[in-house]
């Protein structure tokens, strides 16, 4: 059904538009040329499990390309989406010295992707950014769409930027040496883009569940992710600041956002919480559109990602408190997203707490 | 020649068109209705200056309607454009808790501006900001147009965002308590902006000089000020991403930007460093167009800016080293706003070093 195509399009406004490549990084100098960027300096953003893998060989494609790399290593993991880490990075890039037009490359997953990209939002007022996604959830999802941010002590992404990046470089051999659990969290992204815009990447998901899971089979995944990816790409083409549309995105993150913050942040993963949350807004759905929605056969994939812990030992009044006070609310009003059909989703805040209960249960059964 | 209007409009892109009100702080909470926000909570950032006289008036002007202003005071002075500051104001923000919706209110000179619209444009990726300026370089520059941002150890205004305000809300009576030094810094941005782009201003400024240098005729800057701002607010309009037009706006600022960091920040104000460089201009326009430009007549008024530091004692290498590194060169040229006449200003790269020295050697003479 799928086809692996070499380069999806993101079309914005105000010719802003740019493409995802699906090519090797060893094309990034030759990409980099093609969306108009002049060689010069460059800075290069990765962490030290990305960095590790792939920082020699991109510094090297670079720098014989007549680019001259600066490449900074960050730590892994969330905690470098922070001020201190930011400010590092600008310490570091200013002092080395750069101009309007020096692009910075973000070059691993979300992490990585965001704190560069926000660094690019905000050095001069906005240099060029080209993101180099390296796990699943940067592929699929935070590579696109030019949220870009750090976290601050109060919650997640609480400041950023929108900043659009020139090019997308997606080398999806890089996901070779993702580690498994990486992989699965990731997958939540990819089912949720399925389940609330494409039914026929679902039927692919459904059909190949336990090779998709896994990510061992490279022809699958090749064409899993791009089709993923456009999902994200058009709904941010029509949504770009996300005033409309844009938030059926957040399909299942009303609870996962709960989840996390009352289980401690990191206990379950975001893909975890995820495939939770989409449980619970599955169930909703299927309460009110009993006859469009068929919930058993999109259960099944959802519970296809491996849950390390186990949440119905979390507290549902906490849960719900923690709704309540979700940042993407508008006044009190509690905002989820629910499926209209296999592949079509709409937002809504009216949800009675009986009902919110219900769908707590059967999300939290095995 | 000049009417006193009520309000001016910036015409930008996408429905983002903005109005400068002319009117009391008072009238505040009635703007914000008119532009669509709805009250509930709001923050107003002010400075210890200017929150001493005009914080207890405006809290009290929007509790009388309902909002729930939440007042932050940061210190006075270009110290206050930075990181940790920035930090301050995210801490308390965030503590005390917005949404997408809470508008900022920056009720100050430039520092203040610049500052609090950068928090407001990168707190959940931007909020609402209200410029409420009350110096006269705010008044004419920097509350419009939609550069905010913060210093960096290793120069000026590097780190920032575009973020247009809903509105300006311009009460000309805060500049009653402005201090004099302030005021004279401020005119020379209001000079510039008639000798770049307002001929009739520039009649004006000359016929009411010693009036409007020492600010003290209400009806004169009445009218002298509104007509500086739509200079700023037009060429913003044209070009709101500084990449053409907008560029005419920093006429004498690339000699203003040395001298500013080769004297060490803080020595010139501002104001005189803008009014030696754009003798400096002056003269190379003149050289180039000997018949289209009134030199005396402009060199006057450039000269009435008082200088309180002595610009020759300057070594001009040092000068002509620190242009060659402003961060708003392309490559290795430097780029010099010249005019063609009295009223109308364009870039170029192509100056020589001698006419350069020539223009050093005028624009420092007494
Ligand atoms: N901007 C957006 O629109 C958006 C969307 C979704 C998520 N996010 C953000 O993304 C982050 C999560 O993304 P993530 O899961 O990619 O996190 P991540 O960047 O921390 O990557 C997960 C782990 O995998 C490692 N890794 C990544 N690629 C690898 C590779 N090819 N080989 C070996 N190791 C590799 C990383 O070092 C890290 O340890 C969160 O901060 C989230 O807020 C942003
Ligand atoms: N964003 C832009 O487009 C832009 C344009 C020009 C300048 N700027 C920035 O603006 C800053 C300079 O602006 P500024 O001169 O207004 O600086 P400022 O905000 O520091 O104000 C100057 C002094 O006047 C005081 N003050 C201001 N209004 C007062 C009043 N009504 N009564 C009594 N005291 C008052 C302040 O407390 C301060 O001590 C610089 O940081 C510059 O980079 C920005």
């Amino acid at each position: 059904m799928i086809d692996t195509p070499s380069s999806v399009s993101v079309p914005l406004k105000r010719g802003r538009d740019y493409a995802i490549r699906y090519t090797s990084l060893r094309d990034l100098p030759g990409i980099l040329h093609d969306v108009g960027l002049r060689t010069g300096k460059c800075v290069v953003v990765t962490d030290e499990n990305v960095g590790a893998q792939y920082r020699s060989p991109v510094r090297t494609a670079l720098s014989s390309a007549g680019w001259i790399p600066h490449v900074i290593t960050v730590p892994p993991g969330e905690k470098s989406k922070s001020a201190d880490q930011l400010q590092v990075l600008y310490d570091d890039i200013l002092e080395w010295g750069i101009d309007r037009d020096t692009p910075v490359i973000a070059l691993g997953g979300g992490v990585v992707g965001d704190l560069a990209g926000y660094a690019a939002a905000t050095l001069l007022r906005g240099v060029p950014v080209v993101q180099c996604p390296t796990s699943l959830i940067a592929h699929v999802d935070s590579a696109l769409g030019g949220k870009t941010g750090i976290n601050h002590a109060t919650g997640k992404n609480l400041i950023g930027a929108f900043h659009q990046p020139n090019v997308v470089v997606a080398d999806l051999d890089t996901l070779g040496t993702l580690p498994q659990r990486e992989w699965t969290s990731g997958m939540a992204e990819v089912i949720k883009h399925a389940v609330i815009a494409d039914a026929d990447l679902f039927s692919f998901i459904e059909e190949h569940l336990v090779d998709v899971m896994t990510g061992r089979r490279r022809d699958l995944i090749h064409k899993m992710i791009p089709r993923a990816a456009k999902v994200k790409a058009e709904i941010v083409a029509e949504d770009e600041k996300e005033s409309g549309r844009r938030a059926i995105l957040n399909f299942g993150h009303t609870f996962a956002h709960a989840i996390e913050s009352v289980a401690g942040y990191g206990t379950f993963t975001h893909g975890e919480a995820v495939a939770i949350g989409m449980r619970a807004a599955l169930f909703l759905s299927a309460q009110r559109n009993t006859q469009a929605i068929p919930r058993e056969n999109i259960d099944y994939v959802l519970r296809a990602i491996p849950q390390q812990h186990d949440p119905s030992e979390l507290d549902w009044q906490d849960v719900r408190r923690a709704m309540q006070s979700d940042k993407k609310n508008k006044g009190d009003v509690v905002r989820f997203v629910l499926l209209d059909r296999l592949g079509q989703a709409y937002v809504t805040g009216d949800i009675s707490d009986a009902a919110l209960r219900q769908a707590w249960d059967f999300a939290t059964r095995p």
